[in-house]
């Protein structure tokens, strides 16, 4: 740290994200990317990415928006498009926390969570998830703050009905309810119909798992017009220009091919249900994930020894230092043909080791 | 705003970008782009634009502050990537201002700034410029706080040398003197070489504007590698994955060019020296802009009624409602067809209105 950097700040522990290796080789299971690119068709469309370069883009996303509200039943001003949805997470810690409206979640979910609280300055409250990492709605009656609910859950993949959200969402309609779906397109249970219903919830979604674009950065904050244009003016005090025009195209282009995302989202769930088959057959406390990753403990072997026996056999996965959950990794889920590698490596260390 | 709108940020006003018109053949000179695209080379690398967009881009810009690092003779540890330069301000303002260290400015600057100190909730002070428009170093001599210099100015396009910017630095080693160079390579005279003297120094630069990469979303924060460290926590405190793979390829490519950035900017130098000389021969008064727009005031039509009568013709520039400058347009440099344009509907307007 300098001696210039803010005291506000000095106890900031920024989030870590997944390792990105630069080396070959290696199988990456460890940051639930999508294992196949985006289609051909639309990746012919890469002329496009290059057109008027060197003009602003769009900073209303004008045509994104409306294409994605055609797509999705929506209004454009319910959306907000941001560059991936953590941008629109860190604009809804600071438009909707304040001192006296902590921010809310479970004591076990997206890590960067009190990333944006302390960075942004607001308090927040860590509500523990039962022994079976479930979230029970009733944990969050009579509590004053926003809430954040990644649903499907990571690191756990659990996800509540959205007959759950809505009771969540009705328990008080004073208070802002942030539902973060980075992960719903493999369980098609959304919360998104509720927005039309519910001025005090917050819907985020994500182009980066489900529609194969991580590399290109977009994400969409979904919610009543005040609440977006509430993120629009936290957005606009930031960054007015921050979808790129590449993005913003890209985003366009895979919209074209809104009706294959249940296909492709359903090669994966075929291969998550193997593949906790397999890790249970082998003894792992597995749960029941409806994301695109598995969250599984062995049944002998430390959770640290497992993590990094397998990356000593090229394979990268992601654990977590935290009570409760220091025994799991979290999996993702990749092609047959890439989990077929994950279990052979599975198997050899379970021999060298003398068992799991 | 929404019932649920933090308090705090309760007077926040947005910035206001320049319009992004989608109507055809108005002429833009709002928003200081440059008139040309990126080259024909650089686009056909457009393929690379879409590889591996399934996975999550690298949030270190390794390879792209590699080649930054040996075209700017910096080493990659002074450098931070940002979604364009405004995302890099925003991060010093987070950074390095805090209640008993004040943002300082001039008081006509971007206008962005006064809007990232209150979105950060720090305190400002304005320096206001001198009668002719200059920004004086004696008049932050014994000011503590933290220094943002746009350089050259904007909308004044007015620069300090180099030599004044290291009287400024030294001045006081314990306040971070941050200077905007978005507009530099209109000018070449840039403060860069002295970063490596000072280690309160940081500079800020774009692809935007003099690389013709606008749409992609590329700025740079430049100095001592415990100033970009501080930046790096802020930063991954927010959005990690914060530049987008096609924006990191796009800034590979185009460093591909660097020996040609100096022709191209020429020509705009040549094209707006001409604009100048044109304006004064109608009277106008105009500003010793050395970056890619010029600012000046009609000899005796209101500049708001001047704005309008272009907008009218289907050119857009720039007018900002502050005192001192109310009278003032800021007209980005186009071609010298596009300026050619320009002109005749200026002597139109002269025309019709009997004067300018």
């Amino acid at each position: 740290m300098s001696r210039f950097f803010s005291s506000r700040l000095a106890d900031l522990v920024p989030y870590t994200p997944g390792e990105q290796p630069r080396e070959d080789g290696l199988l990456k299971l460890n940051t639930n990317e999508l294992p196949f690119p985006p289609s051909p068709r639309v990746l012919s469309r890469a002329q496009e990415l290059t057109r008027a370069l060197q003009l602003y883009p769009d900073p209303d996303c004008t045509l994104l928006r409306r294409e994605l509200a055609q797509a999705w039943g929506l209004e454009p001003e319910q959306i907000l498009c941001g560059n991936g949805s953590d941008e629109i997470l860190s604009f809804a810690f600071q438009a909707f926390c304040s001192d006296d409206r902590p921010a809310l979640f479970p004591d076990l979910t997206y890590g960067f969570y009190p990333v944006f609280a302390r960075a942004n300055g607001v308090p927040w409250r860590e509500i523990p998830l039962r022994e079976d990492f479930s979230v029970v709605i009733d944990d969050y009656r009579n509590l004053e703050g926003t809430v954040f609910l990644a649903n499907p859950n990571a690191p756990t993949g659990l996800q509540l009905s959205p007959g759950e959200i809505e009771v969540l969402v009705r328990q008080d309609r004073g208070r802002v309810v942030v539902i973060d779906e980075a992960y719903v397109d493999f369980s098609r249970q959304s919360a998104l119909p509720l927005i039309r219903h519910y001025d005090n919830l917050l819907v985020v979604r994500t182009f980066s798992k489900s529609r194969a674009l991580a590399g290109a950065r977009l994400g969409f904050g979904l919610g009543d017009p005040a609440l977006i244009a509430d993120l629009n003016r936290v957005r606009c005090s930031f960054n007015p220009y921050n979808v790129s025009s590449p993005a913003q195209a890209l985003g366009r282009a895979i919209l074209e091919e809104e009706d294959s995302v249940p296909l492709r989202c359903g090669a994966v769930v075929q291969t998550r249900e193997k593949t906790v088959l397999g890790l249970r057959e082998r003894g792992f406390s597995v749960t029941d994930s409806r994301a695109n990753f598995v969250f599984a403990a062995p049944p002998h072997m430390g959770g640290e020894t497992l993590f990094h026996a397998l990356r000593e056999k090229g394979i990268l996965v992601r654990r977590f230092d935290k009570p409760r959950i220091a025994e799991y990794l979290r999996i993702t889920v990749g092609t047959d043909a890439q989990m077929d590698r994950f279990f052979a490596a599975l198997d050899d260390i379970g021999k060298e080791a003398g068992g799991l």
